[in-house]
């Protein structure tokens, strides 16, 4: 049987925390990060909506059986786009899964989200949760954690002071999704200030989510590749993030995808 | 006689600081702010290149008299494609004014130089300073500060905490360029570390420079007027920066700039 060929697609490299979790299941991962772009999450959402119909247009074309949205901004205000660029193809989107591990987590029912501007302003997780049960949610926009981990500074004493601030409407929740591919890099920090709660970490929980729902199976005898696919040229906070996910040396290449207008209605 | 029609061009919101600066002058202002990619700072010099020149072969458009590149990014690694899609017009950056400033001022002859990874990666004002005479050049890049600022984080604590680190290898510079136009709203910050620092604000540094080469008369019986043309939707970007440099309301319009290829050996 042919291995199952896996198209990614986040904003920037934080989605490499999910691949991080899809190679566990012996599939050929094509990792799209729109890097030239990047961040997303403080941009409108016509723009981030133009911008994923562009990327899943091009990631579609790479031959690819099945779609991951990895980057949260675009998984909370983006998704018509990136089905109308997916056509026939399944698409699957990290705010489902973590929802669910969330719901399964908690025990008090108050449930905690951080993520972008975008993500935390589309009130999408809010939403989810809310309809499937949970008591009470906490939300909370954290803009400043992206460039501190591309500035290398997960462990810093200013990343913990960054997160005691940010986190402080936070205390009381049982349970935290971290709704940013780069959150799960912080999670010693995160833990420290927050050590009575669990973390949802969107790789895990998609991962999870894909093999409960059929759609893949992991095969252990088997290695994953990896091939990443970037619209800039390589520049520091791609390393930075190998070398925090020791992922070790990959092979990069620089494409060009097609600016074009998202069709009306889309 | 006509007023002057100025056309400022940035990577973001950040070049307000600079146009607070030209406002002195009694001239029309177009200022275009590239918000849909911002931020340009960790690019590769070959995308910042693409993206200047498509948004000045924009500003170009709008019949303007000249044209004021503020982004010190911009100034440092892609002139040249912005000199390509200026034509005939005259075209003003940011760092030769800085780098004049600079050398006035300094009475050791050692200075210091702030910015974005690529400004500083290119290595532009180290070269220009030593030629024309600087003894010491000690540079910095400094990736968090604008996300700080736009955090609205310019007195916050940990901005204080982030400049401490940043700039303990700049003690014993007498002169530090702000190569960067968010960075003048750090000020207060900047100088309670650096307290035996003069600074050299670009903006300041910019109309200086026009005014002595008569390229600009101040027209101080006739009141700037200001036209501000994003590429995304406006965000809170924008309205932290408009509140810090207390431009009060202006009058906003989203554009939609024309993405081509640059012409080779351009």
């Amino acid at each position: 049987m042919a291995r199952l060929r896996i198209g990614v697609f986040d904003s920037g490299v934080g989605g490499l925390t999910v691949v991080r979790q899809l190679l566990r299941l012996g599939a050929e991962i094509v990792y799209l990060a729109d890097t030239a772009r990047v961040p997303y999450g403080n941009r409108a959402t016509q723009t981030v909506r133009r911008y994923a119909f562009e990327c899943v247009s091009y990631l579609v074309r790479q031959g690819v059986d099945l779609l991951v949205v990895a980057c949260n901004t675009v998984s909370a205000v983006a998704l018509d786009a990136v089905r109308e660029a997916a056509g026939e193809l399944p698409v699957a989107e990290v705010v489902t899964p973590a929802v669910a591990a969330a719901l399964e987590q908690t025990q008090t029912g108050h449930i905690g989200v951080i993520g972008t501007r975008a993500t935390i302003g589309s009130g999408v997780y809010e939403r989810l949760l809310k309809e499937r049960g949970a008591r009470r949610v906490s939300s909370q926009a954290c803009p400043l954690f992206v460039p501190l981990v591309e500035e290398g500074w997960c462990e810093h004493p200013v990343t913990e002071l960054v997160a005691r601030e940010y986190l402080q409407p936070l205390h009381g929740v049982d349970t935290l999704i971290l709704g940013c591919t780069h959150y799960p890099l912080l999670l010693p920090v995160l833990a420290r200030v927050l050590p009575e709660t669990r973390f949802v970490d969107s790789g895990v929980a998609l991962v999870h989510w894909l093999q409960r729902h059929g759609w893949v199976a992991a095969d252990g005898a088997r290695a994953s590749t990896l091939e990443l696919l970037l619209t800039d040229a390589p520049t520091p906070a791609l390393e930075q993030m190998l070398q925090a996910l020791r992922l070790g040396s990959v092979a990069v290449q620089q494409v060009r995808i097609a600016e074009h207008v998202l069709p009306v209605g889309a």
